[in-house]
């Protein structure tokens, strides 16, 4: 099994690959940069969106739902939006077939031509806001505080599963509000839900900061992120926070009243985090072995594997310790398979990520114990069974912490200071991770770093202490420090 | 408030729409035929999903998540499938955008054609028997038991929201099995699902069935269906299982070496429910006043009204109210709004179908009790502090039962038997509902029946006992009586 895995010193991109399709993940599809989302990779996805919808919930947020097409004018109303999202779209043009009169199956029935085309949403601003002016009148209508669950399509020419795909599964938040002060609260929050979802959750741990202009969401006046950092030293941009400004209450002429009895703009937010989470999640953990999944979002935790094979009385063992941690809130799979022998089925374990693995054999019965193997470490240990499932929970909480630290580590000895342009790319090149740089502030100087390393800013972090230097191409004045990196 | 609901005796569409608009569960949105689901009308349908998800997790379906698009040529593969569905699509051609050289905003980029159109799909058999193919070798590859939760789009000439909008959301299940015996067992086992989902959940009783070959899914050898009816005399197919034989597998070439070591085409079902359902909610309970939610699927089961309005004293009762019914696990809502009086508070709560409203004045609280009304009969009751959470659980079960057994009692009144033309004609027109009739097996009667007076036939009940009659148009021998309706 696990041999058929390519390792990451040998080609990372073809590790992902190989992690992607032998741990069930995702599969290909027939189109072109779509993929089906496997149900052990769903299983991921659905504890993500649960822990996030809750904590959505939790900040006063409610779900709806908008529709899937938009109608192209609505692209053209925002002037950056429109630069940013129209170039990529699925255009809906027709809306009929008919049986080929040639006898060659079905065709565009050319009659069912639609007057205006409808794109495949790429994200949602405009058919939002277009809503948003009948829900809006006075202040008394203010907040709105709305998330969505929805699909989205981008035609993208290079695909990657999950961390860039035509067609994704993400939330999106759009808020309204009466202030900017509000707004940008609002803002301020959600990146902070995004960065305790990150860590608590995902294990993973984030830097928290704002894009630069070149860099900002189309139609936004501030994008805040959180950014991440992968094994192989190029940052995930994990989720991202957008204080639209009255952008796109202008666009589409949504005012209110306001408290002074005076006609305003409505001032707006949007966020939103994708299915692209679980290939950070990946890349976040996983080994040359297969999958790893922090304990909290593992659709299994424990799983029973009966040693050669079940048998009634290991069955009977396995019931009652599986009816003991289950009592605890922990998913348990027992292997009731008697086809395949414990060495296959433990490599199996280990490659789809089941965080901890009970081998229970007759020997350990009469020594009232059984052996617990951590996907994290590959430690093995013999536990007795007195108290199993105390034993088991705080193990899973151990791994969870485990790998945050674990991640944490490698992303703080991947934050290097650079204070030279050699140093910037000799860094770059040879160590990866994030540059900790000073920057002029230009988008230009951006651009050119862009063009000659492919290095892009990820962020400027929202904790960067200010200190004046030397921009590191151009030598020109910088009041701080931003981060740089390759990224995905 | 209830007063700018059209009453039903008067226009029932009407009434309807009314419903939907003043109880803020939908709205119109500027692309045809599809709707905006309001976050009162999500909450509701979030907790079908949850129940139904729940569910068929309990009988051993996992989810998964396939493309959006299907590729033209698929729906050809199955004959019939193509004729069901080809004609009513979303066909997108194009993939990108560019600005018009006239300066006319953004037009389709007549050099980004795509080889093969895309279909938005309607139902996702075509795609996911495609993929089930590479996933099958063998009968230890079976049974695969997956759902999907999902938004399709049929392009619908006359929409209704909830009741039938171009894009909707649904549940859509795929399962493909070793055995005929097998996919019938599962086609049967969802069947059941359904029906009690409906009843115990919804409130909604319902009649299982078979359909008729002329109203079969395209692509199934047998649909069944759970059938409900509506205030209005009209029926509602409210969710279908198919047993879809091999059809599909034949279409798409999936083959599985059985357990003799021999080839053969795998068997399967699918299944659907969705948004829908919240239309059949709606016209099942509400009234003139507004919503009618039975409790378990209501987003706020009780709301708190301090009268004449919010005081630190009311304020301190209420909260002290709403954790015991909270620790109950009962959703609660204490309004605290001061700018409107408590009758249009009433009004709106009951518009929006609250189950419960409990009124909590200072006189009340002096009598340390306080004032009960139940939304769905209208009867207020002072009901003592003391023991208020444990009385709010009893009511909200009594609530729930009440609403299914009222829908029951009218549901049962209106199945009505005829046995001759003029009876049926009568009782259509009349009275409504399900007509019990004698028919003669043939679909040129039932295109027959349904052109004479709208009706067609919604099932054929799974426990009508075999009764030789004749046929109530043509006279011709039947075995049993089968069930008539207008239906939406």
């Amino acid at each position: 099994m696990a041999k058929e895995i390519t390792p990451r010193s040998e080609d990372y991109s073809q590790w992902y690959l190989d992690i992607v399709r032998k741990a069930r993940l995702a599969d290909t599809s027939p189109v072109r940069g779509c993929m089906v989302i496997k149900p052990h990779g769903f299983g991921i996805w659905e504890r993500m969106r649960d822990a996030l919808d809750a904590m959505f919930k939790e900040t006063g947020h409610v779900n709806a739902y908008f529709p899937l097409f938009i109608p192209k004018s609505f692209l053209s109303k925002e002037a950056a939006h429109v630069e940013g999202f129209a170039k990529e779209c699925a255009v809906v043009t027709h809306y009929r077939l008919k049986n080929d009169p040639n006898g060659g199956g079905v065709v565009v029935d050319p009659e069912a031509k639609l007057e205006e085309e409808l794109i495949v949403r790429p994200t949602s601003e405009t058919i939002i806001w277009n809503t948003y002016r009948d829900w809006i009148q006075s202040y008394r209508d203010l907040p709105i505080l709305i998330n969505q669950w929805a699909n989205v399509v981008r035609w993208e020419m290079r695909t990657r599963p999950f961390l860039r795909t035509a067609e994704f599964l993400w939330q999106e938040g759009h808020t309204a509000h009466a202030t900017a002060d509000e707004a940008m609260t609002e803002t301020r929050l959600i990146l902070d839900v995004y960065a305790r979802f990150a860590e608590e959750w995902m294990a993973m741990p984030v830097i928290k900061g704002l894009k630069t202009e070149n860099e900002r969401f189309a139609g936004a006046d501030e994008t805040f992120c959180i950014e991440a950092l992968m094994q192989d030293g190029r940052a995930l941009q994990a989720g991202t926070s957008h204080f639209l400004g009255q952008n796109f209450a202008k666009a589409f002429d949504v005012l209110f009243l306001n408290k002074d009895n005076q006609q305003e703009h409505v001032w707006a937010t949007s966020w939103g985090v994708s299915t692209r989470l679980v290939g950070g999640l990946i890349m976040t953990h996983s080994d040359d072995d297969g999958l790893v999944i922090p304990p909290k979002l593992a659709p299994v935790q424990v799983v029973i594997v009966p040693i050669p094979k079940p048998s009634p009385e290991l069955d009977e063992a396995a019931a009652k310790i599986s009816t003991a941690l289950r009592a605890k809130g922990i998913r348990v799979k027992v292997d009731d398979d008697d086809q395949n022998r414990p060495g296959f089925k433990f490599a199996e374990y280990e490659m789809i990520g089941v965080p901890v693995r009970l081998g229970l054999g007759q020997r350990d019965l009469a020594a009232n114990q059984v052996e617990v193997a951590r996907r994290d470490t590959k430690e093995k240990a013999n536990v007795p069974l007195d108290g199993i499932a105390d034993h088991i929970a705080a193990l899973l909480e151990e791994i969870q912490q485990n790998l945050f630290d674990r991640a944490k580590a490698h992303r703080d000895g991947h934050i290097t200071k650079v204070d030279s342009w050699d140093e910037f790319v000799e860094v770059l090149e040879n160590k990866g991770g994030f540059l900790s740089a000073h920057w002029d502030g230009t988008t230009e100087t951006e651009v050119e770093i862009k063009e000659k390393t492919k290095a892009t800013i990820r962020c400027i972090p929202l904790d960067a202490p200010d200190e004046p230097g030397a921009c590191v191409l151009t030598g020109k004045p910088s009041k701080r420090r931003v981060l740089f990196a390759k990224a995905y």
